[in-house]
């Protein structure tokens, strides 16, 4: 049986709900905003994934007799909050981003609008679906991005955090723009195209290299990509790879074949065996490098000039290695009184740690004519914007820097998900996310792509929200004072 | 259902069993040592962990017929390796350290002997659940030590790469000695105690902070944390909580409470809490902190004498983030020709990368008057030593480098796990790999625990598995040479 996962729940959560369930909050229909604080590596975009894991979640949780016995057992909660949780079902609105979106710091990507209790005891698990498939999404753009067009596959799965960390975390690489995964698992549950040839174990089991390529080239005739470095590149690999694709495979007319290189510098080695290839008349032949790559590796050496026509990708993807935490958090942003919603906020000693309260849209504001991203706005839910009006924001910082568009589209990013706990839209397959987040990204500036010092890219507030939140901070620190 | 996890594979492992299924080599039967190479944070040890999800995996393993017919679809696979699929079970030898062991660069924690079909097969997920748990078991291990016998909370499930990486790293963290973790599903699957109380968003809810603790008091008079920090910790939230405590709880005879601090100075707010704490006779109330802390962190906060009883600990934990990779590798050592075990190599030109081949053993070396470690020693399979004959060691790469014991006791570090497919040992559990770990830890100097430059540890090659190295080293070379 599968693993029921509703139990992937911070222990406080069951806490504060059965508080919450024994008090006047019971019903209480509050709202709480998923954002995040800062873009991993310094970047200039983030991609959000992981709606269609966090959907699949809700709609399936469930608490079976075992998890019941389990929390009673405890001896901290009311036997009538037990019993609640026996039927648990959601019951309240999600508004969300579209899985593939590109996002940035401190806006509302989701809205959860429920009782009280229902939200809690959705926080943490879409935390860890949001933190986790955004930061892979957000990496493999990166990676993908300075392979400027050529193939990337990711082959982390040996070196993943968990299971799940390496299936979804290929979905999010896939999504990304990443071309294949090593993980057959990946392919079987979300159709992430998987591929592999041959590791070192292959080499070394063969009396010699060539019996090792020619029997590899004998079974996998169209699909032959052979690992070189077993002994020594350029006096071993790459020469007897040269001679079995030309005895064994030229031929027969193929021409998809290619030569892998996983240790060494590979700069100097890809350039040698491309040389060597050539010479031998194998223009067609890839090469294909591994080894602890990143973005980073991967712009230095196409910068060098590196020859390389694919790149394999593991541990430094498939972990976030360089940055491996998405500060995703998940806030109370307002309640309900008689219909009204009401703000809420959260004060902090950092300032970048004051919450942005209230019920809020999220509006992607497009140039008309170039059809590129110029900023984003934070309003409260109830405000309407109309692109035939000249539209001016502000800095929520910096409030004398403003902006003002005439010729512009104006997008609402999020849409509701779920409906009094139904799921209202159908979602879209995973090749459709890409596509998506592939034409997004063609909508972002070449300013905001680039690794170093990208270009920040505007997120401002509405007038009407800017005012409330100031007004809540002004309240709540006269509060404090009057409380002391 | 439960999905499947022997899917997790290398799509390259089931190129290279299809291949050999259909060689001479199909039955040859195999050794392939499992691994790493470098130690996480330049720390002294790490700790060995995972072994109980694979032999999970291993006793699980079953390819559906989904799995099947994904495989006939890719169209580069025979009918009779398919159908060999289709009745996998694995028949082999599996030798292992002991779950929780101390463990040290380049040592054979793993030892697989199998024909080479089902070693490529297990690969993958080997590797996966090796990296992973030790990986974050070293850290946890760390952690717990910079924190000097005072509780450790593993609350990073929201920031976790994916669900299993919040559960078996929860129990990975839990091994190590970490106390407690947040994560409920961790304490049903595994037994790791969950614990947790409250969020912002419960302050945030109530009318005013002392009627949020004062509820919370209520529902959880035994068990009341009381999170302070969500409008002003030393100007409102200690002082509520304070006046919450002395109002319900003491007057009930409890002295069993707590503050919690999550943002700002901790060292400040800690030793300020404590003062106005103390001064209100609540000398019984204990502080927790929490906010990105790890090992490094925690050393600095108690090196600046901060009053802290209970560290909650998150995203650094979880991600390992200061260095979220564990390098393990899974590599052929020998193969069997006629019952006789032939070494195999791997050459690289990073001499690092070049393996150390042959079916071997593991070795530990204490003490005997003070039941420390001393060393480790590597043998080829069938040598034996005894404690009553001085034994010399010798550095593998300054082999001038040598060191005799006499008053020793030496331990073979891996058992037999499984023995012709069938396991033959029962798995401790929890609660004793963690008090196995505890035990091992104690058996190292205090040189080896610290965090900067810890003693190396000596992990040396017997002279006879020394030579055979160096002779198929030169062995390759020379061949290598005529080849060209």
């Amino acid at each position: 049986m599968r693993r029921n996962e509703t139990m992937l729940v911070d222990f406080y959560e069951f806490t504060m709900a059965n508080g919450y369930f024994n008090s006047p909050f019971k019903d209480k229909v509050v709202y709480f905003d998923l954002f995040f604080r800062s873009l991993p590596d310094k970047g200039g975009y983030a991609i959000f994934a992981g709606l269609e894991s966090i959907v699949e979640f809700i709609e399936n949780m469930s608490f079976s007799e075992e998890d019941l016995t389990y929390l009673k057992n405890r001896n901290l909660f009311s036997d009538d909050f037990i019993e609640y949780l026996r039927n648990f079902q959601f019951t309240g609105d999600i508004y969300s981003v579209k899985e593939g979106s590109i996002i940035f710091p401190n806006e509302p990507v989701m809205t959860v609008r429920a009782n009280i209790v229902e939200a809690q005891l959705l926080e943490t698990f879409i935390l860890l679906v949001f933190n986790h498939q955004s930061l892979i999404a957000t990496k493999a753009s990166r990676i993908k991005h300075a392979a400027k067009g050529r193939v990337v596959l990711e082959m982390g799965a040996r070196r993943a955090h968990g299971v799940s960390s390496a299936n979804v975390g290929s979905r999010a690489a896939y999504i990304a723009g990443v071309d294949a995964t090593s993980n057959t698992l990946a392919d079987r549950l979300y159709g992430v195209p998987a591929a592999g040839t041959m590791a070192h174990s292959w080499v070394q089991l063969f009396e010699n290299e060539v019996d090792a390529f020619r029997h590899y080239a004998k079974v996998y005739p169209n699909n032959a990509t052979l690992l070189v470095d077993t002994y020594n590149t350029l006096k071993s690999g790459v020469p007897n790879a040269i001679k079995v694709i030309k005895e064994d495979l030229v031929p027969k007319g193929i021409t998809n074949f290619a030569i892998r290189i996983d240790s060494g510098d590979l700069t100097y080695l890809s350039k040698q065996a491309r040389k060597m290839l050539d010479e031998a008349g194998l223009t067609t032949c890839k090469i294909v490098v591994s080894n602890a790559l990143d973005e980073n590796l991967i712009k230095a050496l196409l910068d060098q000039g590196a020859p390389i026509d694919i790149f394999g990708v593991g541990e430094r993807l498939i972990t976030a290695k360089s940055d491996p935490v998405f500060g995703g958090v998940y806030k109370l942003v307002a309640i309900e009184e008689d219909g009204q919603v009401i703000p809420k906020i959260k004060i902090s000693d950092n300032p970048a740690k004051i919450t942005t309260p209230h019920f809020k849209k999220l509006y992607r504001i497009y140039d008309k004519d170039t059809g590129k991203a110029k900023a984003d706005l934070i309003s409260v839910y109830d405000e309407v914007f109309s692109e035939e009006k000249p539209l001016t924001i502000f800095d929520p910082e910096h409030t004398w820097k403003t902006q003002t568009f005439t010729n512009y589209t104006i997008r609402d990013m999020k849409e509701q998900i779920f409906k009094g706990g139904k799921r209202i839209v159908d979602l879209p397959t995973l090749e459709e996310i890409r596509a998506y987040t592939k034409e997004e990204i063609g909508r972002l500036w070449d300013e905001m792509l680039r690794f170093e010092h990208p270009h920040k890219y505007y997120v401002d507030l509405s007038e009407k929200l800017w005012t409330t939140k100031l007004n809540l901070i002004k309240e709540m620190k006269q509060q404090a004072n009057e409380e002391k």
